[in-house]
């Protein structure tokens, strides 16, 4: 279900980019999508408002997402988007990678998850309960309030943007079954012990490894669990390059060793 | 159409606060709102999805906002946000107040704009591209790339949330007709300075203008054009105390002024 990518109808035509440099497999959408919205615990309830009807409603909705990707949510009968789940279950959660101050916020990955709000019966509560506090500790402070229920997202649709050009509608099979990158909890720091202190290495796999021998500087933008990205610029613009680790990593050591062979790779090649 | 305070059901019952204190006027929500929307440049669009249809969509959406308060966007061809618009019209934009990180996300202060999405023709293009682009200068990569249109969010109906407990619809025309308070842009480098070098003042303030004679801190909290807020503890708990300026303030001499003359008359009572 992929459509990615379309080209804007620029005019006078668009920055000089090297084309990208692909080598090997990397994380499908899906798994991206999973992975950003593991990391963020506040999205934008949608729903179906009373008056104006059917007007979409955005609301403020703290989340943990399940084991299949449901947002489960906590929510009261004082507040609009309740009334409105209760009058249609039509639903939806929007999470939004964070945008540094100044930031262009439409660079930031985002998932739209789209399907139906079902409360949570007796039966599910103490799980639902667990989830939610893992991700939100501020709702200790009321969800035992009587007027609050917890509710899950159950997901029938996902649109994924990851940043400009790059959208695609992920499979609700996929989704529910994809994980968590377990290496995006360390992978900043990562990148940032990679630019300070290898700099010298990153040029030469870009210059060897992705074959493109005129780059002057080139620079780690991302790690994950199957490989490294790298941003290199030379006479013909900057261009992304990515590297495939020889087997997926998990730790930070593991990843260490990876990006160790890969330095070696490119000194030796 | 005010609907609040009203209470969640606590079991055991709630923290122990000590009454507010409010003397004199304070901004109504449409300025509240109005002043809080005015300082943030990126909401969620909600628009209705195609499939799975009517389902509630929610996008990223720089936008800046007009004199009457509606937001004015820019959106691509490509995005799903359009596509939905041309299909059904109705649509709203959530603008959130920024959260601290590890901050409650449900304290932050937020308003959702309900109504109907309206392309603008080719009259109203250049004003809705300054406004536009006033707020988001991101945009001027991409304003004229033929994919993209401005469009206005013709506002119907406005659901106002100030944090817990203070939850309005304000009416239609009040939005239209409200203005940012001038002061917000600088009330947090004034509440700053009261804190730092005038907490004496602040704490006698508290106890003889607001009558808690048993307080022993005294801290602003904000200031707008109309007064001073502050918290004060004591043995009955915190409390929230507003004091009133003279007359209007809309620059930082006048609230300087109005702040000396507060001080001033705390010290006399």
């Amino acid at each position: 279900m992929a459509d990615r990518p379309r080209d804007h109808t620029v005019p006078g035509g668009g920055p000089s980019m090297a084309p990208a440099v692909v080598l090997g497999p990397e994380p499908d959408d899906a798994e991206r999508a999973r992975t950003m919205a593991a990391a963020i615990t506040t999205g934008t309830l949608g729903t179906l408002a009373i008056d104006p009807p059917g007007t979409p409603f955005g609301s403020v909705s703290p989340f943990g997402l399940d084991d299949a990707g449901r947002p489960v949510i906590c929510i009261s009968e004082l507040a609009e988007h309740t009334r409105n789940l209760r009058n249609d279950a039509r639903a939806s959660m929007l999470v939004v990678e964070p945008t540094a101050p100044g930031g262009d916020p439409l660079a930031a990955g985002r998932v739209t998850l789209l399907g139906r709000g079902v409360e949570v019966d007796e039966s599910g509560r103490e799980a639902a309960k667990a989830i939610h506090l893992a991700a939100n500790p501020h709702a200790a402070g009321y969800v035992d309030y009587g007027d609050f229920s917890f509710w899950r997202l159950e997901v029938d649709a996902i649109r994924y943007v990851g940043g400009y050009g790059r959208m695609s509608w992920i499979d609700a099979a996929a989704w529910a079954a994809a994980r968590p990158d377990p290496v995006a909890t360390f992978a900043a720091g990562a990148v940032e012990h990679l630019n300070a202190d290898h700099a010298d290495a990153l040029l030469l796999m870009a210059q060897t490894l992705a074959g493109r021998g005129s780059v002057t500087t080139a620079t780690a933008v991302g790690i994950d669990r199957l490989g490294l990205e790298l941003v290199a610029v030379g006479p013909d613009g900057p261009g992304r390059i990515r590297l495939a680790f020889a087997e997926p990593a998990a730790t930070p050591d593991a990843i260490r060793a990876a990006t160790v062979t890969l330095a070696k790779a490119a000194r030796s090649a």
